[in-house]
């Protein structure tokens, strides 16, 4: 089997020296690639600038991934000549369109003047204004993609909350699982991973499948490969 | 000889899932502090989130940093109880004071206006606006407090710039050798820095020292030892 696994966050750079990054480490993309390699399995790894990453494998591409553009091209790529999609990147929702010091603003605004506001181009923002202001802009959500390069594919979609009750989770979970197209959703609550341990809801688009409570990094890997072999 | 060495760049959170963060590698710093071991000093490396680090050494500190705030605080500890620092890492200019929906915004504000909006709290930015905007405020310029805190401490600054000719970066390199209180700059410019190429000049407090002209990490690493140890 062929799989495609992303993994870390992703860095959208606002000048030539910074950016936007996600805090994912990659820890849990980096055991469940361990685990489809063990199982024989073939595995192409898009990790984050930062992601932690296993070894070299001789059925491991590991290709580095900067921001959603830079992803969007890799997975146009890739998703065609895989069997399984398994999506664990904290992919940004949102890209600096600009950031300028206050004081080149007009005096008054409307909303759609900061919208359409540009201001004078520099490699770096310079340090002279009390205040900055930045415009981002929404991502595509390039989940929404995979089922439309691969129909065939199997597609594990994650979704991260912060601080919400199990019923919340569950429905945001069930609603991902229809707007993405997905087969599965790891459901996961920020406040809930803490190294080693790691809960999450892995729910199914068959709705008889029952929710399954998982604990850690390792029962997440094993359960993703159990569910991509068929052996559930 | 003891030398604290700060190196890789600042994260500034945005919410409990992202940040800005600076680009640096610590590469440079991983030599400096590398090349002082050797020598038989002891350093103290406080390190970007995702800074290179050298391997353990019976003399070498290494704390991991996050944001100024956290920067501010090592130092203000450590450098009382150091002779020499070396300040490479990328800070920060700007740190995140909210960020909000487009649509959470009054229709008109002036730029008071958007100063002092603050939006509803969430520990997690809502992916559902089209376009978010972000206010960043200052921070405060940490190596301007070296001096005050220990006012016999040998202070290497940096300065780096992007795109500009060489006489502007003696120019603000000779500026900030005043405004920093610092011994020595080396000014950079990031189109200058490729792998191991890393051109700097290193300028001086005292005018007839002549300016330095350094080619690469090793080179710098080994002028900024030397002139540690008093062997220029």
């Amino acid at each position: 089997m062929r799989v495609l696994i992303t993994s870390g966050g992703t860095t959208e750079p606002i000048d030539n020296v910074r950016g936007i990054s996600n805090f994912a480490t990659g820890s849990l993309g980096k055991k469940t690639t361990e685990c489809f390699l063990r199982a024989g399995h073939e595995v192409v790894l898009l990790a984050g600038a930062n992601a932690h990453v296993p070894e070299n494998h001789v059925n491991l591409t590991i290709i580095r991934i900067l921001g959603t553009q830079n992803l969007y091209e890799q997975m146009e790529k890739w998703v065609p000549n895989v069997d399984v999609v398994i999506h664990s990147m904290a992919v940004s929702d949102y890209r600096p369109v600009y950031m300028a010091g206050l004081e080149s603003l007009p005096d008054q605004m409307s909303k759609m003047d900061l919208v359409h506001f540009r201001p004078e181009g520099a490699k770096k923002i310079s340090s002279k204004s009390d205040y900055q202001v930045m415009l981002l802009e929404k991502t595509p959500k390039i989940i929404t993609f995979v089922k439309k390069w691969n129909p065939q594919v199997l597609l594990f979609g994650f979704k991260l909350l912060v601080g919400v009750s199990e019923e919340e989770l569950l429905t945001v979970a069930r609603e991902k699982l229809v707007s993405n197209q997905a087969d599965f959703i790891l459901a996961n609550d920020l406040e809930n991973i803490h190294g080693q341990v790691h809960k999450a809801l892995m729910v199914s688009k068959n709705a008889d499948e029952k929710v399954l409570r998982l604990k850690n990094k390792s029962e997440i890997a094993d359960m993703i490969l159990k569910k991509s072999e068929g052996m559930n």
